[in-house]
């Protein structure tokens, strides 16, 4: 198909499809002639999951670079999952100071805790222990409790959802799956929390919703 | 205080200090002469909520500016909830297609169901609605299914969440209330989210944590 006709399936515009071909994040379509190229359904599959990581998942384009790097590695196979969670971020070193120090403790004895086999040095321990150091940074250390329901909370939902990946077949679904899994999921449990403040909002304190 | 106590305080760079002051995020101190200022523990305390919000909330600075705002205006009350969810993004526009539509019938009906007083034209309603699309656009229809579950888990959440605001005093800290929660809130669950993937994944295909 020509450049139009992709535009047209993937309700891409044309401008955005050359910004991404210049951006690497489309492989280029077979030339026919100096000034045109046609392509193919994996050219709308990938475009599809561009425009989700970037449009839904508020991914930055050299994330999506990374991620999309990671999709198309030959060699990335059983060792994927740690690879999409390293590329897609965000990515934070470990700190210092006596509140990253409470922070990192409480990562580890979470962890310990619910038995759950996870590294508290990977990015997500870090973003973890960072949000907690930030908790304590801004004196509201009794937030840091939610952190035991909020975990039960996601256990269910993380086993669910390594299950689904678990059904796809061959590597490229697998890699694809971890990918949007998380982007996707996580725009849709954040926006379901918020929905569900609107909610407990209104029950609490009437509606608070409304906009001047 | 001088700005190096308060770079000390906070652990904020003064070369970043002084970009806040440039960018208005942060209010000039008192000047004692023309080249020196000092500060006092409300710089302290919004220093270490814009730092919260930038490193850990991943917030552009446009986006901190237009929360900030909401923290600092005096004629905010009841309403404040809209207008942090609004200012604290992201902002979809309605959708049109079939899969659009489709999604958003699922977002109506979830609300319904749930009993959920909340608004399916607000950002988190747009926000889901625009996930769902993309899973749709995705042919990955089967994992709409998972909202519900997802629903459920964010449902006790967030009740605990706004009660918890509630114990607050006074409109000023309702407000950074309702802005921290939501934002290390969320960094919190979707790193908890992503480590409990990583143990899931233990569990069912062995180490996929490691990375080469």
């Amino acid at each position: 198909m020509r450049m139009a006709e992709l535009s047209r399936q993937t309700g891409v515009p044309v401008p955005t499809i050359k910004y991404y071909l210049r951006e690497g994040l489309l492989r280029p379509g077979e030339r026919t002639s100096p000034n045109q190229a046609v392509y193919d359904e994996s050219h709308v599959r990938r475009l599809k999951m561009v425009r989700a990581l970037v449009e839904v998942g508020g991914l930055a384009i050299s994330a999506v670079r990374e991620v999309l790097a990671a999709v198309d590695d030959p060699k990335l196979d059983h060792k994927v999952l740690g690879e999409v969670q390293h590329r897609l971020g965000p990515i934070h070193q470990e700190g210092q100071g006596e509140h990253w120090q409470a922070a990192h403790d409480l990562v580890e004895e979470l962890l310990e805790r619910r038995g759950w086999h996870a590294e508290p040095l990977s990015p997500p321990g870090l973003a973890l222990t960072a949000a907690l150091t930030s908790l304590f940074d801004l004196g509201r250390g009794d937030l840091v409790s939610l952190v035991e329901l909020y975990a039960e909370a996601v256990e269910k939902v993380a086993e669910v959802d390594v299950n689904l990946v678990n059904r796809d077949r061959g590597v490229e679904d697998l890699i694809e799956g971890a990918v949007v899994g998380t982007v996707l999921g996580e725009a849709i449990i954040t926006s379901l929390r918020r929905l569900a403040h609107q909610h407990a909002s209104f029950q609490i304190f009437g509606d608070l919703t409304e906009r001047e």
